[in-house]
């Protein structure tokens, strides 16, 4: 049983996994499988070097199931295939006692603020499990997570049938997220200049182009009767895209903020004043986001699955990791978790 | 009858009314009052000199009496007092079709885009009209306009009994929107750096301190319990003012963007995402804000009308413009428009 185990300076080793026994309301579970992250890549990269503890065990897209149950857990049974919404909240907080646990003051979000699912057997707490339909493959059932935050982010933007939607960003969020989108019956065209990214969205059924060869602006407007979108998905995290947001809503319009800007970045706030638009900041789910990821996926009519490009073992998370950094032909990378 | 005129490089001058006969679905107004807006002061520093059509007639925020009825319009008779909601829209761009016409995608602004109320007689549309309560000043009157604003920027922030608030910027606007979101029931702290601009709000019954000398983010915590502040509305324009905005609101609070920024202007996104929160763009009002605002105002409860500070013979524009500009001890400067 191996665990992997992020050591700075971009060090990725692959070691004995320590299984934590079950405390009291946890479980202890055995991985199948867990994606890869970009924010996984920012740990790796160094950017997280202030957060995290090392040695690191990363990880927290994953689906497995639960090989020992903590005192205590009730409505759960050892075999239970699951997935886990790694967050941990304090419960005592304003915005946890506003109902908001999900964005609570002082989160823990599990994997980054603790061990992650990168490893052969992880412990989390019971309150974190959501239970996986019987007959999903557990390789899929390991995308729920991100798909969560892509329900999240298109419920957020409040998207409607027959809306038009734009996401800037066609990474494996923005992709998930244009999926929602469309699912929801509106109109997607995704921004992005990875090629192969691009390629990826068509082959998924969304238009794509990219934003240096097709004038946004112009398109959105044409497309849309000089209306503007219904709804931007800032996805990319980049200059380019907080300049490109604010010109493409309609009126009355909704900016969802997706991407985390670690720096302040100009935004032409008067677009916001001129035409009443909305940004709405977004992040990570709440219970119902998992439950319609499920649902979503469990229901095989959206291909979510398609953008698994890669199924690598614990021994080659670093070159994923390399991959993902030289955006290179990658979407997303799960790491096999099971091996022996 | 006399008009004024903003003829470029900060010159005002004072001539005859040219009265304008009303075309069909047109009325002819005796102004009584007019109010200077920041806007118009903007005009008169040249700022919006391609916009103008030189000699300008400023003005928008006025009360007056119908004059002249042009041909077809019904509900109104001569002597009618009256004041404008100076918005004519083209009803045909997708924000009007959209139901969004107020802000209309080629809105013409009455007093900027057309000749303004600071004049003896104003020829305007009979759909720009909202009647005045009997035994309202007619002085008080030309207020209403400008709380028409702050009633749609409160509209637009959801605001609730309860609630707490932070206005950033003292100015006419901000003050009328503090009043208004106090009258709401909810409690308001106004930043502001202009002394006798806090000790005005402090007689208005407002809550007010300079950010330079009180924490504001230490202080919104300390006053919530370290949950933040539920609506911040952003009056200032300012650098600072942008800095501070993202930094008070609580967990899925509201940002309401008033103020006009010029140029994109560095925004810190990482707390939209971070703790869920959404800018709500406001600009002007829809006709139910000019209702609410007449009725506020006429019911006596609000102490609007402390934030007239002078009135001036239109002789004096300039000199209103000068003080206003200098930063001086004005608030709300109203002209006589009805003088011989």
């Amino acid at each position: 049983m191996k665990a992997t185990f992020y050591e700075g300076n971009q060090s990725i080793s692959v070691g004995p996994c320590i299984p934590v026994p079950p405390a009291a309301g946890q479980v202890q579970i055995r991985v199948s499988y867990c994606g890869i992250c970009g924010t996984d890549l920012h740990i790796y990269l160094g950017h997280m070097d202030k957060r995290v503890k090392m040695p690191q065990i990363m990880g927290h897209e994953m689906s497995g199931k639960i090989e020992i149950l903590g005192d205590g857990v009730t409505n759960w049974k050892v075999g239970d295939t699951v997935t886990v919404r790694p967050l941990d909240a304090c419960n005592e907080c304003p915005a946890c006692k506003a109902g908001n646990s999900h964005v609570c003051q002082k989160l823990k979000f599990i994997g980054i603020d603790t061990p992650g699912a990168m490893q052969a057997l992880w412990t989390v707490p019971a309150h974190t499990l959501h239970r996986l339909p019987a007959g999903l493959s557990m390789a899929h059932a390991a995308l729920i997570e991100p798909i969560a935050v892509a329900c999240h982010d298109v419920r957020m933007g409040a998207v409607k049938a027959g809306e038009y939607c734009v996401v800037l960003g066609g990474g494996p969020i923005g992709v998930l997220v244009a999926l929602v989108a469309k699912s929801k019956g509106a109109h997607v065209l995704v921004s992005e200049i990875n090629p192969f990214r691009i390629e990826l969205c068509k082959q998924l059924g969304l238009e794509a182009v990219d934003p240096r060869t097709v004038d946004l602006v112009e398109k959105v407007n044409a497309d849309t009767g000089d209306a503007g979108a219904d709804v931007v998905f800032e996805v990319s995290g980049s200059l380019a895209g907080a300049e490109t947001m604010t010109k493409l809503p309609r009126v009355r319009g909704r900016i969802v903020l997706v991407a985390i800007f670690a720096q302040p970045t100009p935004v032409d706030l008067f677009r916001f004043f001129w035409r009443e638009v909305k940004l709405i900041g977004a992040r990570v789910y709440e219970p119902q986001d998992f439950d319609e990821a499920i649902a979503l996926l469990a229901a095989g009519e959206v291909p979510f699955t398609k953008i698994i490009t890669d199924v690598y073992p614990m021994s080659q998370l670093k070159k994923g990791f390399e991959e993902m950094a030289s955006g290179g032909n990658v979407m997303k990378i799960l790491i096999d978790c099971a091996e022996v």
